[in-house]
């Protein structure tokens, strides 16, 4: 059913980024296989867990794929990887991994095997060293420039972000190889360095101009929309609102919307600018929230957010995770929803979420749960490796597999 | 060269995610025409800006494209995008947009000029109100879930993350759907909302299933690595680094190389745990702390980072951008380096990021600079829509394009 319908992907993989490359290509339609330990992975217990000690995380990050659980240390294990990695198809030898992959996972050896593989390999850095989304965003300069203006200390991010862009990198990477297998019959190493997905991003964003051509070292700006406006206030039911004024229409509609434009004008002329400027707008908004803030201060959201809505206003409240999940409907489980209320073997039914793509030559499918570790082991083995009846029995008698 | 060389793609954007696709598939070769209006998109002057206003976020997120400035007001410059949309090739007829595309632009009018056509189109939100990045983060809950323990404040990102996110997964996007189209000859229109990337993302990390299952609202942690252990710490010389024990290994090798192992086996006896456990390493943070943050306020960083390197620590310091910039050699320019000394026009020479990967099948090409607004505007008339020369003067005259 999936846009990918065909396409067999085996990964290697622990924790964010490849995880969610992987069931990112299964949601697509693609028939991944994880591979693991017989433990599990070094994720298979990674926190959030339940009162159980299952793991949320993983059974978040693994969904739709088909799980082997094999012995990597016994050579036949090894053999057995090696086998499923580089089995024959036009839609197969395809293989994502953040292993650190020496021997028998490495490119030279497994193209040995398969002349043609796809290998998409994600890095710590581009020289070996290990690092991860926690150590990448300090070290590129990110939570020094997060928090509140004049506070000196650093703010990490929450979400992996480096990681969940560096997995989708990595899916960008094996369908452009593929493309390129497609046409030439050559297959390739694709490797991507988290460090320099991050650094990367600091010179796309114009970080790095703003250093080494004006010479300024951005500072903390709150949560205020940098350059141009957008900023926080609290209304007078306690809530927190972010408004944003980042285009003049947006700008103008908030202005409207908060009957401020008569304040906005005198504050024009009183300094001088066009706030019509979106640079005039960053380097004034103070000033401009100091207008805005008792409009907010004597409102509550439900007095103004019809009003809001209705003029095109771009803003939200801020609200927890429980209370997201709990008020917004964007999360509310049903049919062409992007959430579905899923049994998860080990854990219960709660609402997970389905692929974010829209594709309009595939239906959109409901989630799948994550498997078990183990769960196809037996199927992979005979479907995928090619092993008879009797190989499998005594690969499972010896320990050197296991089912889920 | 680069791996997708022969692919034309056609962007109308703004802003950070679709500008950032378009770059992606630029910096692999893919030949990318971005189509402004005649005074440029709304991300022209977006800042950072230099002293004369030119803007270094526009610089960043456009290199490697053509542009072509033209009227999209006039029928005539509606009628010529269109067409340059639609151009005729095997690897063309993709287009990728985060306009609000309604009319000419929109999906059924242009699949009626060319059936096969691929249209990626990245929404706000799935139901068609305005969201970006600023609005989407607190909509979910990050900010909520951010900075200093016990702190009620919320505090945003600085990174547009979801941007990046969604960004990337329009290159996922535009590949699935023109690898599909390779075998099946069908175009399609395939949509992706920024709000749906955040929600499907808070599901697949766990977030949701910690709500919904374990009834947990996660507060916040301050920069502590959740789940497992990882910490930041002020040394000697006031510098700040973060440490990670996320693994086993890595929390081994963290605690041997601090010489911290008798203090931990006698928390562990003290508290009837085993630290090798990650969710007790989370669960007692405080107390690992207390025992590492002397030995790393007794140090200079100087002191112990080669220690760290040679005992394969996975750490990181705190520092500004102004500082990685500086001080890190993966961001000094160099033969395969990720940074190039580029001169971009009207701006300067500094330090320009390429292509974060690695195709063994294509060299590493250096970056190209962003287009000036309508640099391309004569060539894409010429070669893409195929106009005689006397008609693009014509244009010119008319003043419905104009060039760089």
């Amino acid at each position: 059913m999936g846009i990918l319908k065909g396409m067999r992907v085996v990964e290697g993989s622990a924790f964010v980024a490849i995880p969610l490359a992987g069931m990112t290509l299964a949601q697509m339609g693609a028939d991944v296989i994880r591979f693991d330990r017989l433990e599990g992975g070094l994720d298979a217990t990674r926190w959030p867990v339940t009162k159980d000690g299952r793991s949320l995380f993983w059974a978040g990050l693994n969904k739709g794929k088909r799980s082997i659980a094999i012995d990597m240390k016994h050579p036949r294990g090894r053999e057995i990887i090696t086998e499923i990695i580089c089995a024959p198809g036009d839609d197969a030898g395809l293989f994502l991994t953040n292993l650190a992959v020496r021997g028998f996972l490495d490119y030279p050896t497994l193209s040995a095997r398969r002349a043609d593989l796809v290998m998409v390999s994600l890095l710590g850095d581009r020289h070996g060293r290990p690092a991860v989304d926690y150590t990448v965003n300090p070290s590129v300069g990110f939570p020094d420039a997060t928090g509140p203006e004049g506070s000196t200390d650093p703010v990490a991010h929450v979400l992996p972000a480096w990681d969940c862009i560096a997995g989708n990198m990595a899916v960008t990477g094996l369908l452009a190889a593929e493309r390129h297998r497609l046409r030439t019959s050559r297959g390739q190493l694709v490797e991507i360095a988290l460090k320099d997905v991050a650094a990367a991003m600091l010179g796309n964003l114009g970080i790095i101009g703003e250093v080494a051509v004006n010479g300024v070292d951005r500072p903390k700006g709150g949560n205020a929309l940098y350059g141009a406006y957008g900023q926080d206030f609290l209304c007078a039911d306690g809530e927190r609102v972010m408004v944003i004024g980042l285009t003049e229409r947006q700008w103008h509609n908030l202005v409207k919307v908060t009957g401020t434009a008569e304040a906005m004008a005198a504050l024009e002329a009183e300094l001088g600018v066009s706030l019509a400027e979106e640079g005039q707008r960053w380097l004034h908004r103070a000033r401009i929230s100091a207008v805005l803030a008792p409009w907010f201060a004597a409102r509550r959201v439900a007095e103004f957010a019809d009003a809001f809505e209705a003029a095109g206003v771009t803003w939200s409240t801020f609200r927890s995770f429980a209370r997201a999940l709990r008020e917004d409907p964007d999360f509310a489980p049903g049919e062409a929803a992007l959430f579905t209320d899923l049994d998860q073997p080990g854990i219960g039914r709660y609402p997970v979420p389905g692929s974010p793509f829209g594709f309009s030559a595939a239906p959109r499918e409901a989630p799948a749960p994550a498997p078990a570790l183990g769960q196809h082991t037996e199927e992979i083995l005979a479907d995928v490796a090619g092993l008879p009846e009797g190989e499998i029995a005594r690969l499972f008698d010896a320990g050197i597999v296991r089912g889920g």
